[in-house]
């Protein structure tokens, strides 16, 4: 059995450039991480692009060859056909080797404001549209600007923001800042603190930002329906003191649903997620929001998540978790100290919700670790 | 588009009496508050019902114009009829104005003791009853007292308690003291800790509370079908020390269910549901308490919630959210900080269990913030 | 009135051996508790089974008769027939004097590890088979070793241990450690980090420790199903240093699952499931773990549990509660002081995973915290 015993990847790596190279090159997902897919990354990651481009140049001669384990054959036990389990595993291989696939669309993009004197303002256009949420698949959204989720608002506390909303969809909306105290009548609730924008209008919401952290802008008219098909967004809010929050060298946004377009993560289902790519090292902070109708507990492989923040609050005391349970309407914020190289599965742990007899999909994507060269 | 700039009415509230009557005019929901609902007020509010009183007086001549945003035609895009958008947006308003809908009964009513020498005695008798949850639905209920949720026990760690329950069901019961450190033989549980209560009897349970805390009672026999028909209610106990406790001026039970009688709040779903008067500036407590199947993260706009205690027993330190998942058999006791005034709707965030293309229903209500007149 | 009045068997079991004789043989769950069903207890509970021995013998002139309240007969009120009543008490009753229930197989037991010089090394074959999840039914498994849960792997915080997976399954699988932070290699996820395990392959992971706790091993090769079907164990690590879990007296793991196999803890459903046996004053350490996917609010009758560690990682400062929500994928630690003598129903309160009209089923048991003798 000695014989079989393999080395540990991470020992070597912090010794040996050359291992590490094989490391990558036998690490499919990174192997796979096709130019045309890099564009994914988020403008929080200004090298990421250049990174993963890397890894893809040493991935190109990418075999079947594993570092760890040792495999053994025995006599077939008296089993069901085994074309069938070939069949799955081809099955799941494929969605595996599809990642990151390229899908027509992008959610979650940066909001530049335009400027009105000192007042930040950022416009929004709801209308129907199809948005591919994995290869081929298109559904009708109902989306602000032709994203879904819907571009991410990122100003300071104590910003002045306009928000100018237009509503091109065949129903009546209004926009909720969901976890932003703002003054009742911006509070954007139908026939409460507004009258509902109705098809063809133009609404303006200005408000004084108060309180800093991971919120959320979505529709409260027929919500049921409109959030479900992808009126949400992310509404982040960064301290006016920046030693309010502790700091990170990448900032990743993460919505989950579950309605209308399926299992999603930032709108798209596995294999069309975004791999999140940082290198050895650096401190990853994850803002997770639900957006849908159901719990859902990520589960980050191969290191833990430090919770620092609910609702934008910070805890009063950071604690530690592997799966976090996020419930519809929740933001929860962590930090994950990236000290373990490789390319992590990052799902939710409802497994009907990530993975099924022909592979994964849905709410799935990876953490990709990459190993810094020392030599 | 400066003209189009709304100006805060949090900034005129604090400064200026006149802008807060225009307000409170302009409120859909204050102005709604008939005399007729405001029974439903609990008797920890001992002034609210004059201050929705006079809110709704202020509100009488009620309009349609809002103070908040700027609205802009604009030429119609080419969307489905406008028929059907002005019919979602009519039934969405006509929701709103009902609320609180006025029906009959109103659960969770507090409970005095009859006094016997030092003994604290509550009585509960369990039958059969038609409940209106909200206007003109009435479900079968097995209710305590003919209260859905039973009448709230209110009493002091350290009393002795009795309870005496009588079961005119036609199947037996037990009653459960969910939370309380109870003796094992008062504990409610059928052929483990005492025979079921069968048709007709009488049976009496007595102990020493031992804990304080936000805790309920229950049936915990065929309970999936009696507790969900409305065998349900709150056991809240104050400390032996009131300084073991956090102060606050208004103390509202919330008791989250979602069986056979559709998404309540205590018993009642929007817009039958009771809303939560508070002057701007007190501290409001809400007990959660989830008698239901699935979990209801609780949503407040507007302002946040300090979470304090969890299944009666507090926090090691306080922390804050807005949006706070209760899971079925939990309490969790909060503390709100009510400095936005306005009219903020608190709800859960399970969208459909909320709102529809009709408007919204189920698990809503609102918190009012009454201004308060510095003049 | 007064004359119903029960006493407390707390107060009087202080200070009367007689009456704690008394309080055994009217326990209805103790007096139950079968020599056939002692071999249940974990390896944790050295003396327990004795003790359960003792409380079953003392408990075999059991009678109907219970110390705690006072029946009082009334006309019976005019309701459906009494026999529907009479025979719903009867199912009720029956499955409370079932349990613990004998079945076939026992899940998670200790499994012992071969050394290969300073390697623990543990063998885990999985293949289909008959598991019994209550008495007569049967259900189709994928288990390891033969158990639902898989045998339960013990180690220290620093070892090196080896895992050798044999699959005679007729499909292809992969092990994942769930919680531990292993080198990405040693990960178990197919096309990412290994190949998949084939029908009649043999596999061997192996990986020094890293971080102690509450972890799990599952499949993730349509862990959906799989997982569901059986794969998963509980993997937990002794801290290097012992001082950094608090010690407790008995240690006890309870594995939440909600798939093909109905609702199940440590895969049995009431009144197959195993009951917690405790000396009244020791400290209950219950590691609960969801390999469902479903949440389950677990609550405990009688006693609240400290909640010290979540998904193996202690929590900054323990915190009470009653009822705890556990969500796929978690593991909670919590410590129970078993200070109140009794037997005490603990079970999900989701009721429909609990209780039916014919009794209860499903994810409910027992805490028995056997009174000290102190005379």
């Amino acid at each position: 059995m000695s014989e079989q015993t393999p080395t540990s990847p991470i020992a070597s790596l912090l010794e040996e450039p050359e291992t590490r190279r094989i490391f990558l090159r036998r690490s499919a997902f990174t192997a796979l991480l096709a130019p045309a897919t890099l564009t994914a990354l988020t403008a929080c990651q200004p090298e990421a692009g250049a990174q993963v481009k890397k890894a893809a140049a040493a991935g190109a001669a990418s075999d079947s060859d594993y570092s760890g384990g040792a495999m053994a054959a025995h006599p077939a036990p008296p089993v069901t056909p085994a074309g069938k389990a070939e069949e799955m595993d081809r099955m799941h291989e494929a969605g595996v080797k599809a990642f990151p696939a390229a899908t027509k669309g992008k959610g979650g993009q940066p909001l530049a404001p335009k400027m009105d004197g000192r007042v930040k303002v950022y416009e929004l256009t709801v209308a129907k549209m199809q948005w591919e949420t994995e290869p081929g698949k298109f559904v009708e959204a109902w989306a602000f600007n032709e994203q879904v989720p819907g571009p991410e608002i990122r100003c300071t506390q104590g910003d002045r923001v306009r928000v100018v909303v237009t509503n091109n969809l065949p129903e009546s909306t209004c926009v909720h800042f969901h976890g932003l105290e703002v003054p009742n009548d911006q509070d954007g609730v139908p026939f409460i603190t507004q009258p509902p924008i109705k098809p063809g209008q133009t609404y303006t919401y200005e408000f004084t930002v108060p309180n800093f952290g991971s919120h959320m802008y979505h529709s409260h008219l027929n919500a049921a329906k409109q959030t479900m098909l992808g009126m949400l967004g992310a509404f982040i809010v960064e301290p006016k003191n920046p030693r309010d929050e502790p700091k990170a060298d990448v900032d990743y946004t993460m919505i989950l649903n579950d309605g209308m377009h399926g299992y999603t993560l930032n709108g798209k289902g596995f294999p069309a997620t975004e791999p999140i790519v940082v290198k050895q090292g650096q401190t990853l902070r994850v803002r997770y929001m639900n957006e849908g109708m159901m719990i859902h507990p990520m589960h980050l492989h191969g290191m833990h998540m430090t919770v620092i923040a609910k609702d934008g609050w910070m805890q009063p005391q950071p604690w530690k978790c592997d799966t976090l349970n996020i419930a519809p309407g929740e933001r929860w914020d962590v930090l994950v100290k990236c000290n373990n190289p490789g390319t992590w599965a990052f799902h939710c742990h409802i497994l009907p919700h990530a993975e099924g007899e022909h592979g994964m999909f849905g709410m799935v994507t990876a953490l990709i670790v990459q190993p810094t060269v020392t030599a």
